[in-house]
């Protein structure tokens, strides 16, 4: 959803940190739609945890590379081997791609996660330097990515950047099975006139992101240089962090409460045990200080997604 | 040379965790040698990268094992591929044969390092909860190792307990071309009449413990259940912070003003620098709060080289 959104982006701007962009290369486990686009366009199906398909990729030397790729959560969880198979492994085999790729040094901006952190964390909001003590495979798959990253970056086989993404909400589409997809679900059915569940409590407090914020990221990211980052690299995104119950009233504000009625409470003690182990806030003091922008408030958010999803109408 | 040291010490207890010790298998890139046990004793040759290395090592389901193989500091910065391999793969295929091997859930004790962290690191210690930033390979692939071994432990496929050593100190044998070689060499050869070279200032700060308790660190954790350490499973172990000046200050002390005459300042810019990186002290809170005990005085660490290394006898 992000490669999608990130792809519109960089098409519409034709333009990449001040640079016209000449071709792009996108790449999935089904091959991409293919975008209206002036300049060189390849669209690739691959799976990057088969032999040689990470060479084969880098082999046109494109400057920049986003690394989104990656087995969710849930699946994660669920298939141990596929989930370090996809999520680590195929992250090394780009690294040592590019590292064995002479007169080759790309800018590698890599979709880490806030999974990375696990619980207990302090209330008032985890600091830049924090520990990373992941309570799920994915999230210990993102941070030994994040560490090999660093590393390639401080030996110089190419200039990296990791961006711990908060929760991507209103995530546009159909209801998905992640634990954290009530997060979207309860602002974007009622908007489209559908009821939503929510399963957890009102207190339940959590970081967003708008799918907007989160290509604004990548694209900041893929310009910062080497001498503003140094070695630490792996960064905190900042988002808005609120409670449930705050974003239901944000809703309220923006759409009336008709809209609001929609949410139908039904508590799931599955994903409230889920929820319970996540970070609620990051301060995230060093990306905002390099420039990195998000949301101030839900409402915003919510706004977002009427216009970037519904052409800004609300049903 | 700590393996030799917990070989010896296991030997003299003939137990481990309250259980007599009746199976002991020592494994090393060169067979080690064989101790005097009344027990069994198998002593191995292997490459742990070598395929099918690790299955054949834990076939006969040992209940502890003690994982402190790896390629040192400086030879993982030199040789990239090399310390990968070792230190990370090496710890993976290790966990995967694990993992695999029906019925078998081992305690695995690893011997991770402070090389894990990375300057800018807080001069009163570095917290239990700071992040880990390495500046070297080596640190890289400790600090990613240790998230697997987290992750394994958090499946229940083991046991695990990783321990962030401090430097070794004071470290028996011939001097060494480890950067850090100069904390020990500044103790040791006086104390045998042959004179040192201090390539730092004084005013150097570090962390040391001996040989006697980092073997004890070891034994500590093979002890900790799963219940005792939670998910939060890889632990700074506590030392004796000092400068090298009061490293100086204890010799005389102990040993009397010629032994520290021995000492001869010459100062070496490329170890200044690789020093300067290095972490200056941990708080170890939950280390200690879990029992590890370590020397609380360098004093105690210049007699205790002298017990075990010199037979009580100053040159």
């Amino acid at each position: 959803m992000i490669g999608r959104k990130l792809t519109a982006r960089l098409v519409r701007d034709g333009a990449l940190n001040g640079k016209p962009l000449t071709r792009l290369t996108l790449v999935d486990i089904v091959a991409p739609a293919r975008p209206e686009f002036g300049g060189t366009v390849e669209t690739v199906a691959a799976d990057l945890t088969a032999r040689g398909a990470a060479e084969k990729l880098i082999a046109a030397k494109p400057d920049t590379i986003f690394h989104l790729a990656g087995v969710v959560s849930g699946e994660a969880e669920t298939d141990f081997e596929k989930g370090y198979l996809v999520n680590l492994d195929g992250t090394r085999d780009l690294l040592e791609a590019i590292r064995k790729t002479k007169d080759y040094k790309p800018k590698v901006v890599f979709s880490s996660s806030i999974a990375v952190y696990g619980a207990p964390i302090p209330p008032e909001g985890i600091p830049d330097d924090f520990h990373l003590t992941p309570l799920t495979s994915y999230g210990a798959q993102k941070a030994a990515s994040e560490l090999l990253l660093a590393d390639y970056h401080r030996r110089e086989f190419l200039d990296g950047i990791g961006l711990r993404l908060p929760t991507i909400c209103v995530r546009p589409g159909k209801p998905n099975k992640a634990a954290s997809g009530f997060f979207s679900g309860i602002i974007r059915e009622p908007l489209a006139g559908v009821e939503a569940m929510l399963p957890v409590s009102d207190g339940v407090r959590h970081t967003h992101a708008s799918p907007r914020s989160a290509v604004g990221f990548l694209l900041h990211a893929a310009a910062l240089t080497r001498q503003q980052l140094g070695n630490r690299i792996n960064l905190a995104m900042p988002g808005v962090s609120c409670t449930v119950g705050e974003q239901i009233a944000a809703l309220g504000r923006v759409a009336g409460p008709a809209t609001v009625a929609r949410i139908k409470r039904v508590p799931d003690e599955q994903v409230i045990r889920i929820v319970t182990g996540w970070p609620e806030r990051m301060t995230a003091q060093r990306a905002l200080s390099l420039g990195f922008k998000a949301e101030t408030d839900f409402e915003d958010i919510v706004r977002a997604h009427i216009e970037d999803e519904l052409g800004g109408k609300v049903s």
